[in-house]
């Protein structure tokens, strides 16, 4: 069943008139169509008994159509106030129009109250849930595509393995991975991480022109784009022979990662599979320098459900991808993370990233 | 005075007792500190009667004090509820929470409803308005780095322009011009447009690996970003000697850019600059084909405040820092868009974007 029919159903189930799909992500899970609106309207309107629209800017109205979007696209212009061309093509379905199914995760309080204004009586429930339990589970189709993101991923870890040289800057090797990546015709899912010794030690530091020296520990964490779905891996290498407690802390990090993979199954909660990696960690002597959650959800968006942290009692299902991504960073010894791309099989779990765990020494 | 206590008189006046900015521009604007949180809270908390905190990832919290913010940090975990951690803080500060100033332009329904379960009885203004009205007017600081943004900007048209050949697709060329902006240690705005012949008639198409070819019109659609803050130009190129109609269009954009920029001074509206872009591009004979709205503010957003449109009677003054970009996109003839960035002076205009306007010819 397409996407758009199973949300469709929902509607039916619940008596709930129509819902307006606002984030972009989400958009273009529904209609294939991917766009960056800015300030401008972007949106799905799905009704429970008529034919859906997407409304958006004027001029993007062709790349709608060529994303593949077979039912009406209606434009807005910058210089007409686009909830009227909303209410315009709502009124034009004749269809009762009572309870609208907002994202209330996303929409904004002022757009909630534009539409207030034009439907004094409108009642509005959330469609956040009924999404994430769609997008949550990733079908074959959308699986390949991962996989594909996920070896473009490994591809690019190599690129920036061969480019670590004495004297090379964070930024040249950086460069070198995304013009390889570019090169191929893909883009990143988010801006690339490398990160040479204690800048590496910082969890979410910055690249810049910090040369690489014998003894740095070097952190790539970066992702890419397939046919809009992303992968996220990370990968910490040496330059030169590391010190004992940087072995240490490696392998603390690595048997964390390969512990909470090995507990990847169906009715695995999200906490049990962070806690698992935390507990190594902490026997190993480093738990107050692993300083944030296991890992999140991966699909569409580079960051979506479900999160992988200590308190998340969400229970696993067969088709759920996310990360898994332990990290340890202790200021001016080590900063160490490893990171991998998983989905629940119906027994366990595949791997999508594969570049070695093994401590890679240059 | 600082562009806090401006904020703070502001709630004083209007006998508001707090505001919470949300929106990371925002976040960066009033305390320095640069982040994107993702679904993570991230806010300033600004009071009437007591002093300011910021609350952001725990991860992060040594970051938003390396960049200057001086008050207190509050860190949540992704284990707790962060709204929990702002409610503990407001309470601490033991000051009057009766009305409280949110961005309801960024703000979600979900957030609000946060809010509102913690406190029944809080009433919401919005605080849009006069951030608004704050970051419109750029200071001479601000100022500094757009123009630093513009020359790199201008540099990074020049990278392009050197870069296009024979055969060469329109990755290559962007990625040569990344590469050389990045190895400069600076961003770019967003994400780089080179589109060639048919494909720069689309005004929002995306880099592929169409090779350039003689005849070809290339635009070149970026920005750089300066500490902190955006440029955003786009110049069109032709490689080898382009047709008649190709000349006439280059050269009623031109025209219209140029028009727009002689007119621009304090007093002018918004509404006004649009009219008399299109005016010149209409009379040309080529009005159907300018589909967008002449420009948009820039600063620390590449698209912000004011709306440079046909309906935006928003009067421009001094400090005010926009685009100016009219546009023709004629399918299989020419795809043609010239943008500055520009300045409202105090009796008119200042461009911070050099490259040449002369058609040129590689």
């Amino acid at each position: 069943m397409s996407k758009l029919k199973q949300l469709q159903n929902h509607l039916k189930e619940n008596g709930w008139d129509a819902a307006f799909i606002t984030t972009p992500d989400n958009v273009f899970y529904f209609s294939g169509f991917k766009s960056e609106p800015h300030e401008r309207l972007l949106g799905v309107m799905v009704f429970k008994d008529a034919e859906p629209f997407l409304i958006c800017p004027k001029m993007e109205m062709p790349d709608a159509v060529a994303a593949g979007w077979t039912f009406d696209v209606v434009g807005h212009e910058d210089t007409e106030n686009a909830w009227d061309v909303v209410a315009k093509n709502v009124a034009a379905r004749n269809v009762a129009f009572d309870t609208l199914a907002i994202e209330k995760s996303h929409l904004t309080v002022e757009r909630l109250e534009a539409i207030q204004e034009r439907y004094e009586q409108l009642k509005f429930v959330s469609i956040d849930e009924k999404i994430n339990a769609l997008r949550i589970s990733k079908d074959e189709v959308e699986l390949e595509k991962l996989r594909k993101a996920a070896q473009l991923a490994d591809y690019a870890i190599q690129v920036g393995c061969d480019a670590i040289a004495e004297g090379v800057t964070e930024m040249e090797i950086l460069n070198t991975i995304e013009s390889a990546i570019k090169a191929k015709g893909y883009a990143m899912s988010f801006e690339t991480m490398v990160l040479a010794g204690e800048k590496a030690a910082s969890p979410h530091g910055t690249p810049g022109n910090r040369k690489i020296k014998k003894g740095d520990l070097i952190l790539f964490d970066l992702g890419v784009i397939y046919e809009g779905y992303c992968s996220d891996i990370t990968r910490t290498v040496a330059f030169g022979q590391p010190n004992d407690e940087q072995i240490e802390i490696y392998n603390a990090v690595r048997r964390a990662n390969e512990a909470a993979i090995e507990a990847v199954k169906p009715g695995v909660r999200a906490m049990d599979l962070d806690k698992i990696a935390r507990d190594v960690i902490t026997d190993a002597g480093y738990g107050q320098y692993f300083t944030h959650r296991l890992g999140h959800g991966l699909g569409i968006s580079v960051h979506e459900f479900p999160s992988i942290n200590g308190a998340n009692e969400f229970v696993l299902n067969e088709g759920t991808v996310f990360t898994i991504e332990p990290g340890i960073y202790k200021t001016d010894i080590a900063g160490v993370r490893i990171e991998d791309d998983v989905v629940v099989t119906n027994d366990g779990v595949e791997v999508l990233t594969s570049f070695t765990k093994e401590l890679v020494i240059l």
